[in-house]
Formats: C-alpha cells, structure tokens, sequence
C-alpha cells in the first residue's frame, strides 16, 4: 500500500437517537442501510464510503466525551443544477430535516442551502458549477 | 435525478488553522490539494467526495456558531491489514497528528486505533474484516 492513501472511508457521527436517524436517512430519504443495528445505522454515501450513525453513549464510551451543541462539520450534498437545491432540500424538510437557511447565491459562483438532521448535523445542499463541484457528480 | 441520491460530496471541518492542517494532510500524508486558499483547503478523498478544511471563522459566518470542545465526529480511514493500522498511525503522528489510543481489538472483530489531526478532528484507523469494512476497501 502507499501507506496513507487520500482517502475517507467512514465518516461517523454520534447521534442522540438512531431511531430518529433511520427515519430521516431511511425512511425519509429513502436510503438503503448498509447495517442497521441497535444502536448504529451505516449507510452507503460513496464508492467507498459509508455514513454511520453511532449512539452517543456507545461514541463516547469507546471515542472519548464530545462537545454539546452545533458541530463544527458540514455534510454538503452536490446536486447538477441549481434548481435541485431546492428540491433536495424539500425532501429533506419532509423527512423530518430543519430548514436553516438558502438556497442562496455564494460569493464563490454557486447556490447552496442548509438543512439539519434530526441530531442537528448540518446538510449542505449545494449546486457549485466550479471544477470541484463538478468532481463531485455522478 | 432520484430527488436525493445516497451521496456525501463534502465533508466540512471548521479548524482554527488553516496553515497547520495543510502542514498536516498535505505536508505530512502527501495528499494532493484538489483546491489550497487562504482560508479553506480541499482535498479528494474518494471517488466523488472531497474533504474541506474551512476556517472557523469564516465557516461560522456562513453556518454558524459551533460548539467548543471535541467533536462528535470521527473520520475512519480502513487498511487491508491489522498490520497497516500502525503503520497509518504511525504515519499520522509523524505528521504531527497525537495518539489518541490503540491500536487494539475491537468487540465486533476489528482492530482500530485514534490519532488527532492539528485541530483535534479524530481519524480512527481501522482494519475490519466484516463485510462493511471490506465494502471501503480499493
């Protein structure tokens, strides 16, 4: 192997109430689990990249105590063109997801909203028609 | 489009030091810049999935005040072997990330261990031998 490649495989974040996850990312946004387990939800966000949503007692127990209040990460999801902000983010909104702000223009060229999860974890609907944007699409 | 593909397409951390976490992931793990600016840097860590290191102050005038304290977010980075999880650690701390614990057995059959990048954002290096562990693997 390089022996540290660029990469993510796992992105988890500890959450007060898997159920209430599992009804906004499954049932609400209709994503497949990947492993759906008492107390953690994964679910497939990537080629190679998983979400997991971790029960915050089990988190802490094993990662150690963590901060209250909004957490300093964003999840963005990149949609083609700006009109679908506003879809996803309705979608969002009706799975159970709090609007926060947007859509709106950027500073940086694109147009981008938010939406939090039933934990508060911020989503950021984002149409960026930069090159990194564009990287990011299927 | 389905109206919300399953799909994280950044992961945003708000650090206090935008220098130090270049010197970190860039200087330190050889990772390429897909984007290096004064205030945010961005780098591929997936298919279609980039990782965002966005000053604190600039990402809490757009998203907003985030809490104090240590994050209730891990990123994983999965090896092949339960060799490789020190080997990624050790070079994790070379860079200038600290050891946090581990590398030790895990209950659901794993091996995994923690080191904190500068700003404190916790990588858990992880072999994992199950079928979700296998899924992230190249």
């Amino acid at each position: 192997m390089e022996v540290v490649d660029q990469r993510i495989s796992f992105v988890t974040l500890a959450v007060r109430d898997v159920a209430a996850a599992r009804a906004f990312y499954v049932d609400g946004l209709g994503w497949q689990p990947a492993y759906d387990g008492d107390d953690v939800l994964m679910v497939q966000v990537g080629e190679r990249v998983v979400l997991s949503l971790w029960d915050r007692a089990a988190f802490e127990a094993e990662v150690g105590p963590v901060a209250e209040g909004p957490a300093p990460v964003t999840l963005a999801h990149n949609v083609a063109t700006r009109e679908d902000v506003e879809a996803v983010m309705s979608v969002m909104t009706a799975a159970g997801g709090t609007r926060l702000g947007g859509p709106e223009e950027r500073e940086w060229g694109g147009v981008t909203g938010y939406v939090a999860d039933p934990d508060g974890y911020r989503w950021e609907v984002a149409w960026n028609p930069g090159p990194v944007g564009q990287a990011v699409l299927l």
